[in-house]
């Protein structure tokens, strides 16, 4: 195991109210950032799941399943951060591709849930180490203490502009 | 000026083959928090920009060409994180409302190069105040020391999967 080196902090951004200026200020504009790598991810990632026959949203939807168990396509909508309607499109596929169940709810009649089947777990489980050695990738070089606090970063901006209470 | 307490540090997922197994692993899991946040950025201000006839396409080409000067169709759609259909059909449509010019390039006559017109400059400095309130809300809270480091983490994951030299 090599030695990680700490990351030289970048100067952000000022956030006045001129826009970036220099590429310096751009590649330190977390905005941009933020939507440059959620894009090159999401290319990625459907370049994989598309042979396979999967869609992100699939995958995200086995993802969160796998988490919560029970959950409506509403909630699926955001928590896997998938429109609504490209929600309830995926869960249909998933539905005939028997990868989920819906049913009632045992609590509230009214509430649709869906469930992972067996196949639905075991496709997530199987296709994760794929999953997995791209963000090894996308982590390369970076201390696990640098990580940690960039999560907890993005994870507090998600608290600060959230419509959900998901 | 209220004194900001440093991020508690989330333990984030492990990078195992196994995929997120609780919303807290979730919620440490940078890809997913990435994408969560792009999202909601991008919806927020696609709401504020059509309000002006524009879109997020248009926002990020007046950006990039603000910072870079003269840009190829195709340069504009690395940089500004828009795919390259878009960025021609925004391009077509920036033309046609005077936000842009296209010339050919000066050194290679082959390089159709792109261009902010005095309008096109004006626009974005115009509408640039309220596109900086919204990153203030989305920063608020965290210290310039994080959001420094999350925007190096940030650079740096970009560096490790990208596919242009952009």
């Amino acid at each position: 195991m090599t030695a990680i080196a700490p990351l030289r902090r970048k100067r952000a951004a000022a956030t006045g109210d001129a826009p970036p200026a220099t590429p310096e200020e751009l590649r330190a504009y977390i905005p941009y950032l933020v939507n440059r790598l959620s894009n090159r991810i999401s290319a990625d990632q459907n370049r994989y799941l598309g042979t396979l026959g999967l869609s992100n949203a699939a995958l995200r939807t086995l993802s969160v399943l796998h988490i919560y168990g029970r959950l409506t396509v509403n909630e699926i909508s955001v928590l896997a951060v998938v429109e609504q309607s490209s929600a309830s499109r995926t869960v249909d596929q998933m539905l005939e591709t028997g990868l989920v169940t819906r049913e009632q709810g045992t609590g509230d009649q009214r509430r649709r849930e869906v469930t992972l089947t067996k196949d639905g777990a075991a496709l997530l489980k199987k296709i994760w180490p794929r999953i997995a050695r791209r963000t090894d990738v996308l982590t390369e070089g970076i201390s696990r203490d640098d990580l940690d606090l960039c999560a907890s970063v993005l994870s507090r901006m998600i608290d600060n502009v959230r419509q959900h209470d998901l």
